[in-house]
């Protein structure tokens, strides 16, 4: 039973049936087909906004791309310290802006709190000597599976703005986050004061399709030649596009993260002296200690360690086909440990 | 009628139908899981020698990531002046390695003569000064429909390691060349002193797949890290890769080929006075000049026009998915012209 | 008797004299000294125009920082195939630039023809694919010791505006350019169309001290971050500044400029039929042959080998400091061969 | 009275009267001449093992040429959080390196400490999806004014080279650190684990001039070629050299220090209650509290505020050429605050 990461899943069968559909005649390359360019009002729908959205096949390509059309070469990009961006992307960031440096913060459950950003802001040098402060990147929901709420959003933009930084939002787990603040997803994204954002759907049952969202067309700027350069332009784009098209319309995004977070609930209420964080998105983070860590590996589950070596602390993900019995069975033996 | 590019066409119903069977539980990420881990052998199996082979999505991303892997920053690439990371790549070489340069090699039919880059690399300084003498990217087949003939190839592979360079082969056509030489994929690869192959499943019949195949497991080096931080390590990796699998151990690549090249050779005989070039894989090259292009684009038949403005040469590319009766209108057509 | 190259040549003792005379006191670090903050005055006069000038120790600097400034990592930077950017600063623009590649423009005697240009333009394609069009590099006194006319630069610029490019200028050696064209600095400059100079002293009788010279304030932009982060901001400033003061209030500029513009025209004179270029500047390019390159060698000068290895052709360049006695030596000696 | 830094110093009359000694003769450029050829043995006697030095003119260039030849673009590059690479650079090592990632570490008086070192070294992944762990980078004397004991260095060095990084040192005030330790120049560099050094003498006499020192000519590698592509290659490379030269071989490096040295200390005793760092090296880091800092001011003292806004805190540094009277007067000033 496989709770290591919502990537190991399969991908839903509404989105290969699609796929399947598109998959006729000889149509424009390079997104020029009419999947593709559906997208732009598809997100726009969405989103309740007009934005430009842009398909890319991983995280860490919507993420380096979006941080490269916002920050120059010798800019700052302030994130909490255990962001995607910071921790697991092999330095994409310095290599799709040509130099960038990242600021990390420290931050409770995952989060940066406003203050703490505004405080780093201030200390950060206004000099010729020092990178020069570009762009607030935060994660919704955070590697810490917990959210942000709106009104800690919509301060942490304008303190950023304030001082002509530019928000991107990685939204790798967008779906979990609106599932579980039941909002709209321009609550937590544009009216909130996000300029970038990479919505993912991978994780959450495409099979490698992330889009590139921008709430403020000039910030699109040479956004598709940085794409292009980094062979992150696909030909036969229809098939990545109808990926995020269905996933969208077909609300695979809201019905796959609804299941998902309930599914994390249930975990997280099984085992609730040992929550290392609130449980709002899909990511359950225990203190288990060594010897019940390797218990519950002895029954079969498969998870990963956290943290420091010593401190025994474990993360379960569920994925959007975990089947209910996996649940079940890893609540029971939750409840037993 | 589309002869604009073979990355307009659908993919091949095998490859979908291998991809939802794929589609199944939950499995190690990131290449961990049981297609990926096969690709090594299934293309070891392939070109009849040991292997390393890794997925990307993109063409872009297979060459320039190669070229990363085998440059120093302060490399000389040297290329054909049309070859495809010189004119459509939009910089990705010098974006991967850091800043390589391009050292450009003119050459009839697309091809680069063994005595031009032999004198070439003669002219090229060995000093502190310029950048150092460092790959030969080839392409095969070339950008205008040709193929190295395998003597050819071992001359130019001789000269580069006789300097210390290093071999890198665009072979996004690989499998049109391989067809029309009747010859065994390892003939014009690594039996010809090719070191690392981008080699191409997409334009022949796959959705986004290409393999860097390093015939040399010692050149792998980092490309893993260069693959991650570029983006280009895909979480669910399976899909990708079965692609490839299925491309290959199913025989599409052949199958493919020789119906795109035996098409291609009968456009060619409906016109061989406007021929350009030799057609010896998937493309025509005509000059037809401006008043017939526009006769032929009347008539339903979309393709791009090509070379200088005002000379009126067209190319024509036949697709995997190309029907017959596509081509046997163009033929007559262009009898007709 | 040393002909190899005026970056060989001791310093002006002026120079010197003035370093030392400013050698005093504990001034403000980083250009914020009298000295620095006298440049853009200084140049201002000099050219005839409001400027923004910059110190950097080396040529390669001068350029690559330019050339940063003006092109996108994406660009295309369109120059001579023979100059210094191409051939001599083992891909500086492609380091600094973060990728851009060069467009190579051959043209007789070092210079790059109006007409050849706006071909090469005209043929280079507006497409996300390519690289994008950005600026013009040109070389006055070009590396062939010739020089531009006026109306050429004239052309030559507005062809590159026209379609939005920038342009700069290599004028390592404009100095040379502005003595034997006997023009104002700023004619063929900013008159012409330039908008950013390299603006060399090192090789005509500084020690390290180059300008980086705006004549339009807008593009200034980042250019002060670019040569922070590159380590060519030097904290004691004062001493470079000074160099290009003195070079320029006190006519080092053109005295030495046309002293070694003389002393080439009089070793072009002794050896009329062998010359390969026009002499224009402070350099002259000999067909010899290897014997007589042998003979003169012999003899006990010094010069650089230049082109083909068999074609015997020799580069011969007058210091600023050359001992009147070596120029008579040389032209006897070429006389008698 | 200055005390900004100890750059807005002159430079020593030795260093000016040895640069117009070499100034004679046109002699070969880019580092051939018989001064800059001097320098590894110079640096190998002043070190006492053999070592390769090159020259550069700032810190910054030293730096960043440095950790570009130790580190891969996606490396981790460990520093103090105040190192001068991490808030002083404006980038330049993610820059240089192309894109490498800095891991900051907190240590009290700007030391970090081994077994915080170590720790961070062990919490840092071995996976592909994060930077590699590749260089530490340690500062002597730090930012602080303190300096490093040997002890310490070689633990440092230990557990770097235990996880195969390698070991850098900023040297921008090595000479101060010798000097306060009273030891052997060796001592706390190759014998304690260091393997490239930036040997800084521009702060401490010279106009601009700065070594590269290899202790493992192996490491050597590229660097070369990394400088000339960042336009550091100087083309009248002698009059660094012979700076470098006179700055070691007359011992102005010692002289200069210990004078510095000195004159801290008094200052430092002159308000022990205010000291925030151990005075052992030319600063001096006082918590004044913003009235007294604007006595302080309004008495003809400059200097530069320091750490948060609000604290109060200041900066004083000693230049090598600081008249003693400038020294007495802020030591009366500090002691009737």
């Amino acid at each position: 039973m496989r709770f290591l990461s919502d990537n190991t899943a399969s991908a839903c069968p509404e989105i290969l049936t699609a796929m399947a559909a598109a998959n006729h005649d000889r149509v424009p390359a390079y997104g020029a087909d009419e999947w593709t360019r559906r997208l732009d009002r598809c997100l726009s729908d969405f989103f309740g906004t007009e934005v430009r959205a842009f398909v890319v096949t991983t995280g860490t390509a919507a993420n380096a791309l979006s941080l490269a059309t916002l920050s120059p070469p010798y800019g700052a990009i302030f994130a909490h310290e255990e962001a995607h961006i910071v921790t697991d992307e092999c330095g994409a960031p310095g290599f799709f802006t040509g130099g960038a440096q990242l600021v990390l913060l420290p931050g409770e459950h995952g989060r940066v709190a406003p203050e703490r950003f505004r405080a780093a802001l201030a200390a950060h040098p206004v000099s010729l000597h020092t990178v020069q402060a570009a762009v607030l990147s935060l994660t919704q929901a955070t590697e810490a599976g917990t959210t942000y709420r709106r009104e800690d959003l919509v301060q942490l933009a304008a303190s950023a703005h304030e001082r002509g930084l530019k928000v991107h939002m990685d939204g790798t787990r967008l779906a979990n986050a609106v599932a579980f603040l039941d909002c709209h997803p321009g609550d937590i994204t544009w009216r909130a004061g996000i300029d970038v954002l990479s919505f993912g759907a991978t994780k959450n049952g495409a099979l490698a399709a992330e889009a590139v969202v921008f709430f403020d067309p000039a910030l699109v700027k040479d956004f598709e030649l940085y794409r292009k350069r980094a062979g992150h332009l696909l030909s036969k784009s229809r098939f990545a596009a109808v990926q995020l098209l269905t996933y969208v319309e077909a609300g695979l995004w809201r019905r796959n993260a609804e299941r998902t977070n309930h599914f994390a609930q249930r975990i997280g209420c099984a085992a609730p002296g040992a929550l290392l964080h609130p449980v709002e998105a899909n990511e359950v983070f225990l203190h288990l200690g060594a010897q019940r860590r390797q218990q519950l590996r002895a029954q079969g589950f498969e998870f990963e360690d956290w943290g420091p070596e010593g401190r025994g602390d474990a993360r379960l993900v569920v994925s959007w086909d975990q089947p209910e019995e996996d649940v079940q069975a890893l609540c029971l033996a939750l409840a037993r440990l």
